[in-house]
């Protein structure tokens, strides 16, 4: 595993949906402790999730950075979250930029861990996406899960994308790289485009399903 | 264990409780990721709550056919939702079958890692009903959970049954034969003639005590 | 570790933690099953949590004392709740202690585990909150967490007290103690007398922040 590129998206993914989770707390007016926990769900939700799915030691016992990492942000969000806010979206675009980071690091840590791709894959999609619903859950705020819009599906592009570069080059930083630029890239592309997925649709409105 | 009844059950239940998770991503008129996404939840949640809990590795960790089972059950959904929901009331009757599955599928893990009763009881319920539970929250649909009709009953029967029935008897077979049938039947029951138990009623309305 | 302390303090902890649950089944009017998982979710849900998290044997696997702790507590709850309900907010003071005793278990479990003490903050407070969130969102009930008032702060206060009081004195009874007193006495004020911390409160509305 190219250990700083991992550091480095490790570091980003937590300090990124920490950040996500600041936001939600400033909007939701709450007091200082209300910051600090949603810093520290949204941070290290997804990660949490992928540890104990693999049965693994979770990732902040074995290294409290992450939680003082969490800890920073939620003092940089209490002062400024307003500054932040007004970039426009900014949730959403710190919110893929963490899907991006984890559905790589998330595939990458099964892989390393000897797990199949399978497995992989969908650690890549449920540590991208666990903090995050987590947050929208708990504050009441509506999910990105259950709308029109790419969310889930970026996760798996990305995680895809990571593992089959990596199985077919063995070049995990062009792996990482590809994996994480795929997943942002679609995830963009709903933020800004409004890019979906066609949904399912009974067959009752088509003639020749009528007919049987 | 009877390995046999065992794999089956255990297809069984992940199955069904897969199709479930399809019908209510049909019913939200998601896009295939999400049907993926419920299918995948609904499937295996259930059984990776117990195992986290059990403390051993994930089932589908160690084998991921099943996850291959939730993906070709959301291929099957994708296209064939409509018909599966002709057939009237078909999640309910889905997610009774992966109750009973589940609920001596459950207890029969617990029992087998020399867990004692009372854990491999609470094991049966948890598994039983957990991926359900995660299926309706996170699809924002009540829970058949805190309505009047017997749901956590029928997999604490199961449970139970299973579990009493293989200490007295011994007969692995026989006893998830009685397990399976008795949450079946509880839980068809419910859905079917609306069977319940009787509710909280504090004893305010009652003479005797109101005289104290 | 102070094994007598400790073990008081956890079987108080599931007990008043299971009672809460009761309690709500009751205010639903949940049948006698519901009532009992209402018990147990809330009863060992914050401790499962931190065993799954501190990667250790989940405690109620290992001593399953607690279920049938829980399972008396249903009864006695099934029978007793609305006598319970008429000593005025059981339900908000019940939790309190159980907020205060699991401050301190779920720090102590993780320095005796040998985590560093950020770890062993998040899991008190983790374990102290975790069951009750659980309770109250699965009955649909306003959580405590996102309401203007301290909850998730005394927990925080109580762990860091045990934990910075256990380290510089080494003294376990003394810091259990204290760790108990801070919680119940931050969470009692805002019970009793509505003590809160201050709101974020976005500077737009400051003068300085203005012009800059």
């Amino acid at each position: 595993m190219p250990s700083e590129i991992w550091q480095y998206l490790d570091f980003l993914g937590v300090a990124v949906f920490a950040a996500t989770g600041g936001l939600v707390a400033a909007r939701l007016r709450q007091d200082f402790i209300a910051f600090l926990f949603f810093c520290l769900l949204t941070g290290i939700g997804g990660g949490t999730l992928r540890d104990l799915l693999l049965n693994v030691p979770v990732f902040w016992t074995v290294n409290e950075t992450y939680l003082y990492v969490c800890f920073v942000v939620s003092i940089a969000m209490w002062f400024f979250a307003h500054k932040v806010e007004a970039w426009g979206r900014p949730l959403r675009w710190l919110d893929a930029i963490g899907i991006a980071a984890y559905s790589v690091m998330g595939a990458a840590k099964a892989l390393s861990l000897g797990d199949n791709v399978a497995v992989a894959v969908l650690m890549g999609v449920a540590s991208a996406t666990f903090g995050g619903i987590l947050r929208d859950v708990i504050a009441g705020q509506p999910s990105a899960l259950l709308q029109r819009e790419i969310y889930l599906a970026a996760a798996f592009a990305g995680a895809i994308t990571y593992t089959a570069t990596l199985m077919t080059t063995g070049d995990s930083n062009l792996a990482a790289g590809l994996g994480f630029a795929m997943a942002l890239i679609l995830r963009g592309g709903a933020i800004a485009r409004d890019w979906y997925l066609p949904s399912y649709a009974p067959p009752e409105t088509k003639n020749a399903d009528k007919l049987d």
